[in-house]
C-alpha cells in the first residue's frame, strides 16, 4: 500500500493510445488517451506525482509510411526525427486530455511533455543484430529495393511480408533528466521519453541521433531512477505476469522476488521484446532502489496496482 | 546595452531552420540550426538565459503533404496534431545542436523543448476570415475536391496554384507557461511555442485543438510576458525594419518609439503577415514591460542586436 505521496513513473503500453482493431484516426487516439487519463487522475487525487512514458510503435509506423508515400515530393526524415515527431504528437494529446480530466476533478497541476533523447552506447552489441521491427510491411521486391537503396536490414515477418528491423540498444541515460526533475519539483506532471526516447550516441559530449529504437520499459526504468521514483508501474494488456503463458498450465504471479523473477526468466517464461523487458526493467528498478516498488499490471487496473491488489509486484 | 544577465526570448524566423533554396532534408535543417545555435551560445556565454521559439511553416507543410500522400493507407492527422509533430521535430534538432555547441564552449545548461499549446478565443474575428496559407499548392480541381471533402477554405496564390488558408487568431495565453517558468528558474534553456504554439480554444476549462495557425511573433510576445523576459528579440532576414520597403526611398530604422511605430504601421510601411506582426509583438512587449527591450534584427546579428549595435529597437 502506498499511503504517502509517491513519485510514480508509469510506462503505458500501446493499448493506452490505440487498440489493435482501430484505424488510428486522431479521434481514436484522443478517445483512448482520455480513457487512460481518467484513471491517472485517480492517482493524482491521492496526491501522487506522475511521470508518464509511452510506446509509439503505431504512430512512428504511420509517420514512416507517410514519409515513404511522399518521398518523391518531400525528403524522408530519418528514424530519430520521426521518433521526435511521434513524441510531439502523443505528448500533445496527453497534455490536452490530462488537463481536461484534471480540471473536471478540480485539480490544476501543470502538465508538460518534454522531448527526450536517450543515450545509448555506440558499441552496444544490439547494433550488430537488429531485431526490432518498425513501420509498414513490404513485398519481397520492395524490401530488396529498400535494402539496396538505404542499406536497411529487412526481415520476413511470419508470412505477413517484410519489415525493416533496427537495433534495440540498452538505454544508458536520459539526456533531459534535469529538465524532468525541475518540472517534478515544481509539482508538475511530466510526459517524457516517449517511445523509449530518441536514441542518441555520444562522441565526447557530442550527441547524434541513431537509427534504432530503445525499449520503452527499459527507458522507463532509467527515467524512474533519475526521477527518484518510489514506484515504477508498467501497464500492459495482461492482468499479471504469467508462468507458462498461453499454455494450459498458465499461472498468474502476484508477487515475485528478483531472484524468482530471474529464475523464471532463465526458464523462458517471458517473451522477448514483450514481457521480458518489462520484468527486466522491474528487476533493475528494485535493485537500484530496494525500497521502491516495481509493478506490472493491466492498463485498467492502475489504481488497484498501486493499492497492491492487482498486477505483479517485483520485490527486492 | 545589456550588461546584466537578462532573460531573452528569441523568435527565430524560418531561415534559422531552412533556407529558401534548400530541399529540406534532415541534414539541411540540422546544418542551419547548428549555425543558428553557434550565435545563441555567444549570448549564453554572457550569462543570459534564453527561451527560443521558431516558425514551422515548411515543416508543417511537409507533414501535411505526407499526410495527403498516404491518405489511403493512414488516416490524415488534423492541423493541430501536425503542428505538435513539427514542434517535436524542430525541438529535437535544437536540443541536440544547442547541447553540442554548449559542450564545445564548456557550458552545460540543460536544454529542453516543451510541447506548447496557445489559447485563442473561440470568437476571435480571425475565424470568420481565414488568411494564413498552409501546406502544398494544388490545382484548381484538387482545390475543389479538398473544399468539398473537408470544407477547407482554398485560395488562389499569385498564379502559383491554390493553397489551403486557415484563420490566424490572436494568442491569449501560453497554456504551458508554468512548466516553462520552472525550467527557466532551474537555469535551463527552453524551446517552446514552436510555430506559434498549437492553437486551442477553451470551453470552460476544457481545451481542444483548432484548425488555425497562431502568428509565431505574437505568440513570442506572450511567451516573453509570461517568462518575465527583459528582451524580446525577433530574428528575421532583414537587417532592420524599413520604411518604404522595396522602393527607391527605402529607409532603415534603428530605433522607434511605440508612437512612431504605430504611425508607420498606419501609414502602411509594414507588410501584413510579415513585418507587421513583428512590430506589433514588439509594441505589445514594451507596453507591458516599459523597462524591456524589443528588437527586430537579422538572424546573423543576434549578438550585435542585444549589444544595441544592430537591428531596430522599439522603445516605450
Amino acid at each position: 500500500m502506498s499511503s504517502k505521496q509517491d513519485i510514480i513513473v508509469i510506462a503505458l503500453g500501446g493499448n493506452a493510445i490505440l487498440k489493435p482493431h482501430e484505424e488510428g484516426t486522431a479521434q481514436d487516439q484522443m478517445n483512448n488517451i482520455t480513457e487512460t487519463c481518467r484513471q491517472l487522475v485517480q492517482l493524482l487525487k491521492r496526491g501522487h506525482q506522475l511521470v508518464l512514458t509511452h510506446g509509439n510503435g503505431p504512430q512512428v509506423g504511420a509517420i514512416l509510411l507517410q514519409n515513404e508515400a511522399a518521398r518523391n515530393q518531400v525528403p524522408p526524415m530519418p528514424l530519430d526525427v520521426c521518433g521526435a515527431q511521434s513524441q510531439g504528437l502523443i505528448g500533445y494529446m496527453f497534455q490536452q486530455a490530462l488537463r481536461r480530466e484534471l480540471s473536471r476533478q478540480g485539480l490544476s497541476q501543470s502538465v508538460s511533455c518534454v522531448i527526450t533523447q536517450t543515450e545509448v552506447d555506440a558499441d552496444d552489441p544490439a547494433f550488430e543484430n537488429p531485431t526490432k521491427p518498425i513501420g509498414p510491411f513490404y513485398s519481397e521486391e520492395e524490401a530488396a529495393r529498400l535494402q539496396q537503396e538505404f542499406d536497411f536490414a529487412m526481415k520476413e515477418d511470419a508470412g505477413r511480408g517484410y519489415r525493416r528491423v533496427v537495433p534495440s540498444p540498452d538505454p544508458r541515460s536520459i539526456i533531459e533528466r534535469d529538465a524532468i526533475a525541475a518540472l517534478l519539483q515544481q509539482g508538475g506532471i511530466v510526459i517524457a521519453s516517449g517511445g523509449g526516447g530518441i536514441p542518441v550516441t555520444a562522441e565526447g559530449k557530442q550527441l547524434s541521433g541513431v537509427e534504432a529504437v530503445v525499449d520503452k520499459d527499459l527507458a522507463a526504468h532509467r527515467l524512474a531512477e533519475d526521477a527518484g521514483a518510489d514506484v515504477l508501474l508498467i501497464l500492459t494488456d495482461v492482468e499479471r505476469v504469467m508462468l507458462n503463458y498461453g499454455t494450459d498450465s498458465e499461472k498468474p504471479v502476484s508477487r515475485m522476488t528478483v531472484a524468482q523473477a530471474k529464475t523464471y526468466r532463465d526458464e523462458g517464461h517471458f517473451k522477448e521484446g514483450s514481457m521480458e523487458p518489462k520484468v527486466r526493467a522491474g528487476i533493475r528498478f528494485v535493485r537500484s532502489n530496494p525500497e521502491g516498488r516495481a509493478i506490472i499490471a493491466r492498463l485498467d487496473q492502475a489504481v488497484e496496482a498501486v493499492d497492491g491488489t492487482a498486477g505483479t509486484e517485483i520485490i527486492a
